[in-house]
């Protein structure tokens, strides 16, 4: 099915019926772009310097007294920046102090799981001020239903907080393949009725916010980015192993997505000893069916049953990270499953590295969190003479979507105010 | 070795004695930038569209008739650009024509190979003017002998044309692990003295003119894009298939070269019924093994034995792509040793496409640019659903590298003028 959609999209050239947002002109800057790209600076600055002087901003900006004073003015008139009044003085006339008003507006993020609907919503600073969760049975996973719960989710989360401002964006993200240009979720198996659905149009008919939409494991990579263990860094591979397992690609500052939208797929990599198999989109690929979740867990029944021990039934149950802690207590089964399962990852890691060659592998999801398997999976690398990147467990856990999803909207909505 | 060199370089975080070229600041646009953006983006129209009118320019570029004038005084300052005097009227005051003065200055490429050096000289709309090429045995093959050769090269090239302009700028190409920003060879095994060689610092002491130096397979993608079967397209993937394998990767308009450099080392991809074995950079990987030029050939061979056939002498002897000819003519043998290469490099591929989704991959080096070798590629591609880029054998063959140099020269010539 989704692989009908893919081919239908490469037919058409992936054109939709709903227009394109962002058209990219390869054209020179225009003194419009170039007046945000000098406010986006100054907001950024101001973020990080608050409260400070238009003197401060200079300095640190390397822009002209007489930009920022014009980028301050008309970020002034729009709410964005209070004037404190004087500060201390250091000899002369007392500095004017300005603050960045993170409270001019709020931001949403909606993470779209096979059985949850989580929600943030954060300040113009990208803190959380609210969140939301509810749990999704078969019937709810329709668009129309998710669009309702987070109009729900939005309302119940603007009752928890103090600020009184208006919702600028809603980001969502969906477990699926994801043409972000259009707004539209292209398959997302896991769902129903997702098949090429224009997300995006139904919830800013809906729900009058303005709304990107993304794939979920793309949001997680720029969560790491903005607020987890990829902070500052411009080159990075996001790896979500859990359920499912796919990358997230983040290349010279953005996320790469691919001709199709479907760049980073590599639940569909071979795996050594696995016989050649065509790719199927319906079907789940080698990678994923080896070490996702339910492939650790087939490991180590496997393992189990070959040991035909006492007190099995117990062990049998045990999830994907719960074999990794039983490895850390030197449980020998659990420590071989480890072992294999981290021989595979660091393939998979191998092949990236040498088509990528990133500064940074972050692992993720439920499974590809755990610190066990990363130290194991690091040792495997070391083997590799080209695969040799910094590589961190996620210290986000499930909020990485979500602030992934926050920092989209404060973007999409300082474009917005600025423009 | 050059583990060695790649280990040193992460420990020091990749750091020369050499100071960078390009500092990259994450700040926004200043104006002189914009000046030369601007002044870029109308060297291009004019040149697609010479003699045109400042009218023309106007619409065509979208910048404002006060900028274009601007731009325009700039840049016949500079040389750049002529006034031809009056075109034809269409009513009013017959409008002054302007065409780009190509003729203003040369810039160079050379491509350093195991048995060759090639060069070519182009005016600045990168037309070549003139090719040079050496033969190289063992003692020339040092990074010293291969300046002074190609001094010579450039003097003879300057004396095939009639253009009398300066050479603005040199890109060379070298076949390994190439470190742009500053300059250096960090590894090239077919080559002698080049490890860790800081050779854009030898050629600007020596010839004097101001140098580049880049990856061949690099520039053979940014060849391709320039002049070849990825014009017009900002996301594709270049193979080369030859002695070596190797792929440039050319993502949002530009070469994505990675951490270490390294990006793109597709010749250490796992091939399916391979054993598992640790990557090392000293040795051959699997899938330059399986499907290089020596690969290909010893699978021919190896048919052959299998055979037994009379009259073997001659085929033995056949290199890659006459076995792909043979393959062409309906001999049974090369057309089973043409899909055999061909399920390989489509294998690799299909590992390329779930990493990245290009619109396009070209295949191109002596064994790569072969159109059976692509067709036969191309059917086992569709058996793929996530691997479906469009494959195309490149038409420039062994001068994609020198058309990539010469577009990084002139780059580096305009930048150099306009700034």
């Amino acid at each position: 099915m989704a692989s009908r959609i893919l081919k239908t999209m490469r037919r058409t050239g992936g054109k939709h019926t709903v227009a394109p947002r962002l058209p990219m002109r390869a054209e020179a800057a225009r003194p419009s772009q170039l007046r945000e790209s000098n406010c986006r600076l100054l907001l950024n600055l101001l973020r990080g310097n608050s409260p400070c002087s238009k003197a401060d901003l200079v300095r640190k900006s390397g822009l002209s007294a007489t930009t920022v004073s014009v980028s301050i003015a008309h970020m002034t008139r729009l709410g964005l920046i209070e004037d404190l009044g004087d500060g201390e003085s250091s000899g002369g006339r007392p500095p004017s102090l300005l603050r960045f008003n993170s409270s001019h507006g709020l931001v949403a993020g909606a993470d779209v799981g096979g059985t949850r609907l989580r929600m943030m919503l954060a300040d113009l600073n990208g803190t959380p001020v609210a969140h939301w969760a509810t749990h999704l049975n078969e019937r709810q996973k329709t668009p129309r239903t998710i669009v309702s719960l987070m109009q729900t989710g939005i309302r119940e989360m603007m009752q928890q907080t103090d600020v009184s401002a208006r919702v600028l964006h809603l980001t969502v993200g969906a477990p699926g393949i994801t043409d972000v240009d259009h707004g539209v979720v292209l398959a997302a198996p896991n769902l129903q009725g997702w098949t090429e659905f224009p997300m995006r149009a139904l919830v800013e008919r809906e729900m009058k916010i303005s709304c990107t939409v993304e794939n979920d494991v793309n949001l997680a990579a720029l969560g790491e980015q903005y607020r987890g263990e990829a902070q500052g860094v411009d080159d990075f591979i996001f790896i979500a192993l859990g359920t499912g397992v796919g990358a997230g690609i983040f290349l010279r500052g953005a996320l790469h997505h691919g001709a199709d939208w479907t760049a980073g797929e590599i639940g569909y990599l071979p795996v050594y000893g696995m016989p050649r198999e065509p790719v199927r989109l319906e079907e789940t690929g080698q990678l994923e069916r080896a070490i996702g979740g339910a492939g650790v867990e087939a490991m180590w029944q496997k393992a189990l049953r070959r040991e035909r021990r006492a007190a099995k039934a117990d062990l049998m149950r045990l999830h994907a990270p719960e074999v990794f802690d039983l490895a850390d207590e030197g449980h020998t089964l659990a420590l071989e499953v480890t072992t294999e399962t981290a021989r595979i990852l660091a393939d998979a890691i191998g092949t990236l590295s040498l088509l990528y060659n990133p500064q940074l592998v972050v692992l993720g999801g439920g499974v590809g969190a755990h610190r066990t398997l990363c130290s194991a999976t690091e040792a495997f690398l070391r083997e590799n003479e080209f695969a040799q990147p910094k590589l961190r467990a996620s210290s986000l856990g499930p909020e990485a979507q979500l602030f992934g999803a926050v920092s989209l909207s404060l973007s999409a909505a300082e474009a917005g105010l600025l423009c």
